[in-house]
């Protein structure tokens, strides 16, 4: 993609109601622009990323053998009369009077909606165990919606729903979820840390939430040091739930159960949960299932959501400097930036559109900075925006025959031979 | 994939308020499942192939030049008021009241927001020309929802926004447009009749809509035979859009400008709508840019849809026969359906499961019929579900050295030796 032909709006100024690091950046790199409160329209650079953690979340879904299909966002208020929740859940939930006078909702989640299609489908225990989730567009009226899309009024969940024939299979289907949670997450670039967690308003008697690190997370984390050294390869998910891991309301100094010298201390931010909550869906709205004796049963659910849009401003949160964004390449919007500080030299355009060129034949995500503005917004543009490999090419550097390389996570910066750049930066990403 | 992972509810019985072909299958083809009138969960089937016209829709509008956002579904009324179109709208907008008592809606289209964006951001006319596009979920509050997906009450849609300098600019986006709309319905196997159309409650003074040809479609077309075959390489937009053809209220035999031998009558179904509406948008939302004179002058727009979801429904209208569907391979949800009419016979379930993980390897879109059911239900599911290409393993072919090759297309069975099947297959799928 060439920066001329895009369209990615930086700005200067950070915006007054933004709070924290991740809102201020994602508007300044051009990334979102609120339309009202809470709700954001997610300009190209900004959907780019969003697809990036989509598609991974949706990739580790279907290796753990989940089914994707897609549930709309408006929904009778029926099936919430039946579960109980439609009283329950209260303001939070958009309520909608169609042109008819039903009463209609926006999903803030799919429990019902779920359970009826399982039932209006599947009746025996040789169907079992079933595993379905969508990615989906979700509404909650939070009465302070704040910090851009950590805590919007709409925003992209990923969430499934577990069937199986009792809870002995349901804790199998929880820990294999489990394991595709810390697996997703390792993937993004992040450290996830699972925490035992009350169950709410979903009910249930299991259920984890996962954190991730981030120096300006909302919540402090007390936890055994050896979660922060997973093996995505090698995870054992009941050896993970018996770590220790809490927040700081849950630690009590003096009980922990594990050695000072063994425990971390750091702020987190909640991206992910899962629960078991056993029948209390399947009984209310009649998904019963016949079991080996052919006796009818209540079949056993779990639930399982990762906040897709959230993790956008998460990876932030933990993946940024004084400057701007430092985005881990897997969900970096590019990985390559061309960025040519002289877009008016003959010699620098044509270096940089041969660049361009050849990433783009070999289907490398690459941008180039063609735009013709001054050096200083240049850089601190592509500063800002955080793609993790940058070739910056001058007019003195050219001419000795010279590009420079950046790398955005760590900042270092070196001279490469212009004949060796397309070998240096195959090397890099195959890292 | 196995069916037997899968989530793939056949129906044997028509639903009885299916009034439409494509309604009717997709429910028996365990497609889609209604929630609630004109709303539709997308069970997994029914999502791949929505996916996959997806796909080739984005694709095109990348190839055209267009940059993909996302704006919200959930939108203030704010704008629409300035633009006076919230009131014209009527009860088929979705109108919401949100837990602050702001007067919210849910998007049937963006003009509005895409314009907002658009003068948030540019203000010159060296970054024109820009067209932006997304892919969202769409409401309109039908008065009588029916026939399906067709025209269902949430629906997914691409829309785009042309922005340009002045009406010649913006005639050349139109026509870029139109072209790659042409290329997108060819390649979806469809045949597309582009006829010049009323502007409507949108606006504006050109305008075409883009029908595809079907048997039991909902209109009756006249054109220009040429118009049958045209050639996606080389389509010009221009000689296109001189070509004759007229829905029947506007046709009149005594005055057709063509031949009787070179006039074709058929059925045709919408499926896309472009519109050229000049400033309408951007003298009440503000929308101006500097032109070279440095005079600020309203910018001009077009904008464009295709109905994503509509499509699933139109092209089972177009590609089916008394036994079910037929996917046209661009879109069908797997290539093909390996299906083993034994799956208790050892030597039967060996060879599909060699063959499955042959195709699996080769990253070809498979499904393996294993489940334990009648030779007729097998028979019959897979003609419904309509996958094209189908390897039919039974015992005593199997026995002989054979398997059977459907081609769904067109129910030509022949008898393919067992060691030529990945070849034969591999041969298929290339063309």
């Amino acid at each position: 993609m060439k920066y001329s032909n895009f369209f990615l709006p930086t700005l200067k100024d950070v915006p007054s109601d933004a709070e924290i690091i991740s809102h201020k950046l994602m508007i300044r790199a051009g990334m979102i622009k609120q339309s009202s409160s809470g709700i954001y329209s997610w300009l190209p650079l900004g959907l780019l990323v969003l697809k990036k953690i989509e598609h991974i979340v949706r990739e580790e879904q279907n290796r753990a053998g989940a089914i994707e299909l897609l549930m709309p966002t408006i929904q009778s208020s029926d099936l919430w009369i039946k579960s109980g929740r439609y009283d329950d859940y209260g303001k939070e939930m958009l309520r909608i009077t169609d042109r008819s006078g039903r009463e209609m909702l926006y999903g803030p989640t799919n429990e019902e909606l779920i359970t009826d299609i399982f039932q209006s489908h599947i009746s025996s225990y040789k169907d079992l165990p079933k595993n379905l989730y969508h990615i989906q567009w979700k509404f909650r009226d939070e009465v302070r919606p704040r910090f851009g899309v950590m805590r919007g009024r709409e925003f992209l969940m990923k969430d499934n729903y577990s069937f199986d024939l009792n809870e002995e299979e349901a804790k199998k289907s929880y820990d294999i979820m489990f394991k595709a949670y810390i697996k997703t997450f390792i993937r993004m670039g992040l450290t996830p840390i699972s925490l035992r967690a009350e169950t709410g308003p979903i009910g249930g008697n299991l259920s984890h939430e996962f954190q991730i690190l981030a120096k300006t997370g909302e919540s402090t984390l007390y936890y055994d040091k050896k979660l922060e050294s997973l093996n995505p390869e090698n995870i054992d998910p009941n050896e993970l739930q018996s770590f220790y891991a809490a927040v700081d309301d849950q630690h009590d100094e003096k009980n922990c159960p594990i050695q000072k010298k063994d425990l971390k201390i750091s702020k987190g931010i909640e991206v992910g949960h899962i629960f078991y909550f056993g029948t209390k869906y399947s009984e209310k709205l009649n998904a019963y299932i016949q079991d080996q004796d052919g006796k009818n049963i209540p079949v056993h659910m779990g639930s399982y959501g990762i906040g897709v849009s959230r993790l956008v401003g998460a990876i932030i949160e933990a993946n940024h400097d004084e400057k701007g964004i430092q985005w881990p390449t897997s969900v970096a919007p590019f990985k390559l930036a061309i960025i040519n500080l002289m877009s008016d030299d003959q010699d620098c355009a044509t270096k940089s559109m041969e660049y361009y060129d050849y990433f783009m034949k070999n289907e490398i995500e690459v941008i180039l900075d063609d735009r013709i503005c001054s050096v200083g917004k240049k850089l601190s543009d592509n500063e800002l925006i955080g793609i993790p490999f940058q070739i910056i090419i001058g007019k003195r550097d050219l001419k000795n025959g010279f590009v420079e390389f950046k790398n955005r996570l760590n900042n270092k910066v070196e001279k490469i031979k212009v004949d060796d750049v397309t070998n240096f930066i195959n090397n890099k990403l195959k890292i």
